[in-house]
C-alpha cells in the first residue's frame, strides 16, 4: 500500500511533494495510517487535531495520543478544543453539523494563517461507497452518486483509492496503533448499517466490487462533465447578463431537449427548489414570480428575469445624509456645486439645497406616489410615468426614488421633480449623484 | 392500484387505449396481474405465452394456466413452444440468453405479422431497482443506472411505477391466482439475492426508498439527456461525414473538456473498447490504427478517420464476370461499347476486350504491385503512384485495383493501365464502369 500510495500521489498529486501540508488527524485508524504513510513518503506536514469534548476522557485520550504520535515523528501538532454542545445549541444545528462547521472553520483559518498549501484528509474508498449508498437511499441526482471527491479546493484525499481492508492490513503489517472511535452519531449509525450489512453483500455479488465501483464513479464523473458542458453551451445562447439581473430567453429555453433540466442546472445555485412551478412559469402570464430565499425569478413577456430579492423589498427605506454617501442598495453621494448648468447626464441632478431636508430617503415606489416631472406644471402618478416610458415589470420594480420628506425629488436615474430644480433665486446648489 | 394504473396509462401511454396490444404473459404473478388490470381497463389485447420446455410438467402447466385464463377473459392466446436447450447448445449461448433471443424474436414476428401496435411486459419497480444494483455490482456507466426503460421501440412497461409489494397486495385483494416460477437461472439467483437481502436493507434505511429511487432515476435520466446534448453539439463541430468514412478533427477534440469521454460517446456504437489506446491515438504517429470488430480508426495527420473494416481486408479478392456486375465491395459493371472515344470521366475506362481475361479480379494493392500508367511507356510501382499523387493513408488503403490475371488494368477511379487501352487494332471495346 505504501508503494501504491507513492505512485498514486506521484501521478495524481505531485503538488503534494513540494507543498506544506496539514493533516487532519482524529487518532482513528484511517488518519493515523495517513500520518504514517505521509511520513514514510517524506512529505512535509503538520498535524491538526480537533478535540470536540464529546466523549469525556476518551476525547482527551485521543488528543494525547495524536500529540505523542506527532512528537515521535517530530511533526508540529496543532490542537483546537471546542465546546461542541454549546455551539450546537446556540446555532440550532445537530452535534454532527456543529462539529463539521467548527472543524472546517478552524482548518480554513489554519490554511490561511499558516500558509499551508493543502489539507489532507483520510477518507477512503469505503467512505466513498457509503456516501454513494446513503445518497441513493435518500434519493439524489448524479452529483450524489459521484462519491467523495479526491480534491476539493485545498483539500486532498490521497487514500480515496484504498479500501478499509487495505488500510487495516497496512496498519497490522506495520504494527501501527490507533484509537478506536466509539462515537455513535446518527450518520455513523447509518454508515455502520451500510458498512456492516449492505457493502458486504455487494462485495459478495462481485468479488471485484471495489474496482468496479471505482470504474463506475469514473464513468459517472465523465458523464457529469458532459452534462455540465451542455449546460454551459446552452447557457451562453439562452442567458444575457444585465446590470442587476440575468435574462433567460424563453423561446430558446423551449427549444432545448429538456427545459426543466437546464433550468435546474442554471437556477439551482440560486437556491430555487420549486422546479415544477419554474417550468410552468415558461407559459404563465407576464408578471408572475417565483421566489427563492435570496432571489426572484420574474416572467416578463418572452423572458425570465432573475434578480436579487434585495431589489424586491419595497418596504425597505434607506437614509441619505448630506455628508455621508449611501452605499447600499445603490451608491448616492451629495456635494455642493457652484455652477447652474442643466443636468444632462442621467446619473446626477442639481437641486436647490434650501428646498430639501436631510436626511433624504431612498425607497421603492408605493401605490399612489406622484411627482411633478421636471419641466411640467402638473403632477403625474409615478406608475403612469413608468407606463408612458414603457418600463418593463423588472425596471419598475428595480427603480428607486429619492425623496425629501414625502416628496419625490428624483426617480433615480430617470427624471427629477420640478419642485426642487435650481432657479434664479437659488443660492446653494447640491449635486446628487448615483452610480447605480 | 387499478385506478393508479388507469391514471398512469392515461397520462403516459394514452396510445395504449386505441392500440391493439400484445401482452407477454408467463403465468407468474406480475404478468397475470398485468392481464387482469388491462382487462379491467378495457384495453384491446391478445396474450403471448412462451413455453421454453425447461421445467417439464411445470412448463406445460404454465401454458395450460395462461390458455385457460385467456379463454376466461375471451382473449386470444398465442403460444410458442421452444426447444430452448437445443438452441442454447447450437448457438453456444446460456439458457437464459437463448430464452431471451427466442422470446423476443417471436414477439417481433408477432408484432409485425399481426399488426399489434405495442408489446406490454410486466416489469415493475423492484425489477428496475434490481437491475440498477446488478449493474452497480458489476461496474457500469450512467446508462446502467437508469433502470429498466418504460418504453423501448414497441415495448411498453406500464407497471414500472408499481412495487412488487403493490402487485402482491393487488393480487391478494382481487383474489387473483397465478403460477409460481421455480426457475433458478443464474440471473434469477443474482436477482433473488438482491431482492431478498439487499433491497430490504435499503428500504430499511429509508421507508420511502421506492419513491426516492423513482426520483433518483428521473434525475439521472435528465443528466443523461444533457450529456447526450453535449455529445451531439460537439459532434457537429468535430466530425465531418465523408463518402466512406467519418473524419474527426483532432485539434478540435483536444479542446474539449474531456476528449476521452466524447470519443467514448462517438465511437462506442462502432464496437470500440480500447479507450486508452484511442486517447493515445490523438498524439501518435500518422498511420497508426485501432480496430474494433467491424471498424478501423486511423490516425491521419490532424484527423482520426473511421471506416468500415471491410475496406481494410487487403486479402479479400472479388471476381468480376462480364455478364455479372459486381455489387460489393464496390459496384462495377462491364458492357460492350462501340465508340472509341477517350474515357475522360474517371468513373469508367474503355478497354480492348481481346486483351483481358475474365473473370477479372478486384483487390487492394499488395507490396510490389506495379503497372504501366496510361500514356507512359515505363512501369511504375503503385505505391510510388500513390505517393506522387499525394494519396492520404486513408485513400491508399481504400483504393481498389481491377486486374486481369496478375496484371493491373485500372487503379479504380484513378488511372488505367496502358497495356489494355483501345488501339487501332481493337475490334471489341468494353466499357468498365464503377460507382464507388
Amino acid at each position: 500500500m505504501q508503494n501504491q500510495f507513492k505512485t498514486h500521489v506521484k501521478n495524481n498529486f505531485s503538488e503534494l511533494y513540494s507543498g506544506r501540508l496539514l493533516l487532519a488527524v482524529s487518532g482513528g485508524i484511517d488518519s493515523v495510517v495517513l500520518m504514517h504513510i505521509c511520513a514514510a513518503a517524506e512529505l512535509d506536514f503538520a498535524v491538526a487535531h480537533c478535540n470536540f469534548h464529546l466523549r469525556g476522557e476518551d476525547s482527551d485520550g485521543d488528543q494525547q495520543f495524536v500529540e505523542n504520535l506527532s512528537k515521535g515523528m517530530e511533526k508540529e501538532c496543532l490542537v483546537a478544543e471546542f465546546n461542541t454542545e454549546e455551539y450546537s445549541q446556540k446555532q440550532k444545528v445537530s452535534i454532527q453539523i456543529a462539529a463539521r462547521e467548527l472543524r472546517y472553520r478552524w482548518f480554513d483559518s489554519l490554511l490561511e494563517e499558516n500558509q499551508y498549501d493543502f489539507l489532507l484528509t483520510a477518507h477512503h474508498l469505503d467512505d466513498s461507497m457509503e456516501t454513494f449508498l446513503i445518497n441513493l437511499s435518500r434519493g439524489t441526482g448524479l452529483e450524489g452518486l459521484l462519491g467523495i471527491p479526491e480534491q476539493n479546493g485545498k483539500i486532498r484525499r490521497p487514500l480515496l483509492i484504498f479500501s478499509r481492508k487495505e488500510i487495516e492490513e497496512y496498519a497490522q503489517e506495520k504494527g501501527i496503533l490507533w484509537r478506536e472511535d466509539r462515537t455513535n452519531s446518527e450518520t455513523k449509525y447509518l454508515r455502520n448499517k451500510i458498512r456492516k450489512n449492505i457493502l458486504p453483500l455487494l462485495k459478495d455479488l462481485n468479488s471485484n466490487f471495489e474496482q468496479s465501483f471505482v470504474n463506475t464513479i469514473a464513468n459517472l464523473k465523465e458523464t457529469f462533465v458532459l452534462s455540465e458542458d451542455a449546460s454551459k453551451l446552452h447557457y451562453a445562447e439562452v442567458v444575457t447578463q444585465k446590470k442587476d439581473s440575468l435574462c433567460f430567453d424563453i423561446k430558446k429555453i423551449k427549444k432545448l431537449s429538456l427545459p426543466k433540466a437546464y433550468l435546474y442546472k442554471w437556477l439551482q445555485p440560486y437556491g430555487f427548489t420549486a422546479w415544477k412551478d419554474i417550468k410552468n412559469l415558461l407559459d404563465s402570464d407576464s408578471g408572475k414570480k417565483i421566489y427563492s430565499e435570496d432571489y426572484v425569478l420574474l416572467k416578463n413577456r418572452d423572458e425570465l428575469i432573475l434578480y436579487s430579492a434585495v431589489l424586491e423589498r419595497k418596504e425597505d427605506k434607506y437614509y441619505l445624509e448630506q455628508n455621508q454617501p449611501l452605499h447600499y442598495p445603490l451608491k448616492i453621494s451629495v456635494e455642493s456645486y457652484c455652477d447652474a448648468e442643466l443636468a444632462l447626464d442621467k446619473s446626477f441632478i442639481l437641486v436647490d439645497e434650501d428646498l430639501i431636508k436631510f436626511p433624504l430617503t431612498v425607497r421603492k415606489v408605493k401605490e399612489g406616489d406622484s411627482f411633478k416631472p421636471f419641466g411640467m406644471t402638473g403632477t403625474k402618478k409615478v406608475n403612469k410615468y413608468f407606463k408612458d416610458e414603457k418600463f418593463s415589470q423588472f425596471q419598475k420594480e428595480n427603480t428607486w426614488l429619492l425623496c425629501s420628506e414625502d416628496k419625490i425629488i428624483w426617480i433615480i436615474g430617470n427624471r427629477m421633480d420640478d419642485r426642487f430644480k435650481i432657479q434664479d433665486t437659488t443660492t446653494k446648489i447640491l449635486k446628487i449623484q448615483t452610480t447605480l
